[in-house]
C-alpha cells in the first residue's frame, strides 16, 4: 500500500494535533506513526507523520493544514526518498569508502552525484565506483577562490546535502549560507570536548579513557552546529596517540553513516542549535 | 500545571488516532506527548498520551472515550503515580539494596510496602530500612504451601507489583495468575541465551565475550516472559565464573532498577509475549 | 628501531615467565608488552611478547626457548606481518564490501587473494577492486563435490585464513580439518543465542531489547566455535525483523572486521572451545 | 593457596622484567597474572604483578627488588587488602547509597570509616548503616578554616583514601597536598567536556546526544587530575537538564564504584596527569 509521509515545523499553538490529525482523517489517510516534539525554548513544534493511503490530492492536503496551523508553518508532504548528495573529502578514505559501498549497493537512501577532494588521493577509489571525482586544491588561492570554485562544482549537480566526509578545510560562514541546514559534517571528537584540531593528540594528553566522534551539521560557528549524533568508544592506557586515531576511525565511520540514514529518512529537525531525531 | 496521563489498548481500526485526539480536545486537554504503536501480529493499537491540564469529568471522559474505540478496549486515565510493590527476595542483596536505597530517598517512583525472603539473610537490611520483613521458609513444604503462605502475607497488603530481586524459586503458573502481568524477574543472562540455572557457568564454559542480564514479566512459562529491558558487558578471557557473577551483579541491578522504573511510570504495554516500551 | 613478536603455547608449570624472560634477556630483547595466561581447565600457558631489538640468530633462539619450555610447546618467532586470506560470500556484501576497502587502502593487515561465491552477486565489486572472484555454485552438487571445487581453488593460493564473510553454507567437517583453526565466520546473533538459521526472526519473536553478532572460529560443531569479538545494539518495539536485519549488518560488519584485526596481529589464541584475547 | 601481590614503580631501563622475574623465582613465587607498562612520555615503568605462594622474608624481597630496580624504584609488597576510606558528601545521596549498601555486605573491597558533610542531609543514611557521620558546615567560614576541621576530624581515622562522592567544594591545594593521590572525585560529565559548574545545563544548551561521568583523582588543578574512569549513556530531545541530571546519576555511581573498585583492587598507577589501570 502506498504511504505518506508529512513533516511539520510551526509556532507551537494549542490543538495542533488535533488539527492535523483531524485533516488527516478528513482525506481518509490512516496514521501508522506520529512523532513529536515542542521545544519549549524556542516555543515551537515538530512533528513527523506516517500514514498508509495517499492523498487525493496533495496540494490541497498541503492548504489545508497550512490554513490549520501558525503562520510560517513549514509543511512538507512526502519528500523525496531519494536525496542527492555531494561529498567532501580530503585525504582519509573511511568514511568515503563506506558511504560509497552504501551507495554502490543502494543502500544510502540517496545517490551520490559527485565528490569533491581538496587532495587527488581519493580518486581512484571514487572512480572505481564510476562516481565523478572533482580536484579542487585550496592551495594557492583566497577562501573566496577556493569556495567559489566548489560552488561553480557544485551549480552542474543541485545536491540536496552535502556530506563532509573527513575534510580537512573550514568553510566560510558565507559558503554556509548557500547549504544551511544541509552540510553534515564528523567530527573526530565526542563534542564538545576537544573542540578544533588536533583532538586525538588532546586526548592522548589529557588521559582520557572514552574516545568519540560527532555528527553535526554545519553553521558558521566553528565545531558548534546541531548535533546529529554522537557515539564513543572505551580506550585504556596502552593507547598512544596513533592507535587513538585509528580507533576512532571506527567511530567516525559508524556515526556519520548513521548520521547521514537519519537525516535522508527526513528524521532530523533542526532547533536553533540543536537538533530533534525521530528515531 | 496539571497534567493528565492517558493509556489505551485495544483492538486495531482506521482512525483511532483522530478519535481520540478529537475527544481530548472536546475536553480542552492539550497534548504534550503522545506515542502510539500498533502491533501488526496481534494486530492491536497502544498509546499513551500526556496533556497539559485535567478533564472537567474524568468519568465522562473515559466514557466518551470508550464508546470511540473498539470494543473491550483498556483505557486508564491517570493511573496511580505511586504504585505498593511487594520485593521478593533469597540471599542476594544487591537488586534489593538498589531498591531499598531508592525507596528510601523517594526516587523509585513506587512505595515498598514489604519484602518477603526465603532464607533470613536480607531481614536485616531491610529492617535498617525500617520495612517489615517477611521469612517464608519453601522448605518442607509443598510449593502449594509456599504460595499459599506468600500469597496470605500479600493479602494484607494488596500490591500493584511483585518485584522478584534475585528471587531463587520458580512460581507456579497458578501463583502467578493472582498477579498476571505485574510480576517483574530479573534474570542473570541476556535471554534467551543460557535458559536457566547457573547461566554464568554456562557462559563460562561457551567462552562467550559479553554477559548480561533481562528484566521481563513473568508468565507461566519460565524465563519466556515479556522482555523489558536487557543489558550487558564485555568480559574476557580473564573472567572466571565467579568474576563474571562479580561483573553480572552490576548489570542485574541496573537493568533491574531500569525496568521498574519503566513500569512505574507506566511505560509499558504487554502485548504476547513481547513488551512496547515508550522511554 | 626493529622489535621482535614472540608467541607461546604449551603446558603450564612453574617458573616458564622466568625461564622465557632469561632467555629473552640473553639475547638482548627487552620487553616492551608481555601478555600471558593460563587456562586453568586445560592447564596450558598462552603468551605474546613483544621486544625491541631483533635475535642474531633465531633458530638458536627458538631452540633455547624449546628447551626451555615443556615438550610439545608451540613457539612462534615474528609470525607473517601480512597474511594472506581468501573471502568466501553468497549474496549480502556489507561485510565484503568493508574487507575490500580496508584491503585497497592496506589497513586490513592482510592481503586478500581471492573472493570465493557460491553465488555471482559479489564479482563486479569484487572485481572493481581488481581482486580475483571464483563463482563455485553450490546447486546441483553433493557437499563433497562442492567443497572439492572450493578447496581446488584455494589450493591455488595457500591462504593463511578463510573469513566467512556472510558465507550460508555449512562447510562439513571433513573441509574444516584443512584449515583448523583458520576459519573466521560472522554469525547473525549473540551466540549462543538464537543457534542456527534466521536470528532475527527468532528474534523479534523472543521480543529481544538487543540484537548482536558474533565472529567465531569455525569447529566442526555448527556455531559452537571459539568466540573471538561479540557486539550488540540495543532495538525496541518498533523493529520488525526487517529493520532488525538491517541494524544488525551493521554489527556484523563491526565485529567481524575487528576480528580479524585482533587474529591478523597474533592476538588471539585458540583453547579448547575459547579464545584468549591479547587485546 | 596464599598468594602475593606486587607492585611496582620506577624508572625504565632495559630487562627489568627479567631482574623481577628472576627474583620471585629465586623465592619459588610462581607468577600468575603479571601487567606491566612503560610510558614513554615519562620513561617510567609500572609492573603489577600476583604470584601464587609467599615470600619466606618479605623484607629480603624488598631488599632484592631495590637492589635489582633503579633508584627510587617505588615497590609495595602486599599492599593491605582492606584499605580505610573517609567519604565527603553533600546533599546527592546515589553515590553514598550505593557505597554504603556495598561496605554493609562487605563488597567493597574497604572498610568506610565515617561520612563527612557539609549538610546534615546524609546523616540518617549514614547512620542507619552505624557509621559515624560528622557535619562540617562550610558557612561562615574561610576555606582554610573549613579544611582544618576536616583535616582534624580525619585525623582521628587516618584513611588511606578519601571519596568525594557528589562533595560540593572544591578543596584547596593545601588540602589535597595532605592526601595526594589519594582522593577520588566523581565528575558528572566525561571530561573534558563541561568543565565546572552545570555540567548538565551546559550539556542541555549544547544539544548533546551522550551525557557521562568521570571518576578522577583530585589534583590541585581542578577538573583535570588523572581520569580512572568514564562511562557515557545516550540521550535525545527529549531529555531537558533535570531529566540529564537523573539520567547523570546512574552513570555517576556506577562509574564512582567502578573507580573504587578498581583503586582498591591496587589496580591503578598514576603518572603525570594519568593513570595505568590494569583492569
Amino acid at each position: 500500500m502506498e504511504s505518506t509521509l508529512i513533516l511539520i515545523q510551526c509556532k507551537d499553538s494549542i490543538g495542533l494535533v488535533t488539527s492535523v490529525t483531524q485533516i488527516l482523517a478528513s482525506q481518509h489517510l490512516n496514521i501508522i506513526s506520529m512523532r513529536e516534539f515542542v521545544d519549549e525554548l524556542s516555543s515551537r513544534f515538530f512533528a513527523r507523520i506516517e500514514c498508509n493511503g495517499s492523498p487525493k490530492d496533495s496540494e490541497h492536503l498541503y492548504n489545508e493544514l497550512k490554513d490549520a496551523l501558525p503562520e510560517q508553518a513549514i509543511i512538507t508532504i512526502n519528500p523525496s526518498k531519494r536525496k542527492k548528495i555531494a561529498i567532501f573529502v580530503t585525504k582519509e578514505y573511511h568514511c568515503l569508502g563506506d558511504i560509497l559501498m552504501r551507495n554502490f549497493f543502494d543502500t544510502l537512501g540517496a545517490e551520490i552525484q559527485c565528490v569533491i577532494g581538496n587532495h587527488e588521493y581519493l580518486r581512484s577509489i571514487t572512480e572505481r565506483f564510476s562516481l565523478p571525482f572533482y580536484y579542487i586544491s585550496h592551495e594557492g588561492k583566497s577562501k573566496e577562490e577556493f569556495e567559489g570554485e566548489i560552488l561553480y562544482t557544485l551549480s552542474n549537480y543541485r545536491p540536496d546535502y552535502l556530506i563532509l566526509a573527513k575534510f580537512m578545510r573550514i568553510l566560510s560562514p558565507e559558503f554556509i549560507t548557500h547549504y544551511e541546514g544541509k552540510i553534515i559534517n564528523i567530527h573526530h571528537s565526542f563534542l564538545p570536548a576537544f573542540i578544533g584540531a588536533n583532538p586525538y593528540r588532546k586526548a592522548f594528553e589529557r588521559g582520557v579513557k572514552i574516545i568519540g566522534a560527532t555528527a553535526h551539521f554545519v553553521t558558521g560557528d566553528l565545531d558548534e552546529g546541531p548535533i546529529i549524533k554522537q557515539q564513543i568508544i572505551h580506550i585504556n592506557h596502552n593507547y598512544g596517540v596513533s592507535q587513538m586515531r585509528i580507533a576512532g576511525k571506527e567511530v567516525e565511520m559508524a556515526v556519520l553513516s548513521k548520521a547521514i540514514a537519519l537525516v535522508l529518512e527526513d528524521r532530523v529537525f533542526i532547533t536553533g542549535n540543536k537538533t530533534i531525531v525521530f528515531d
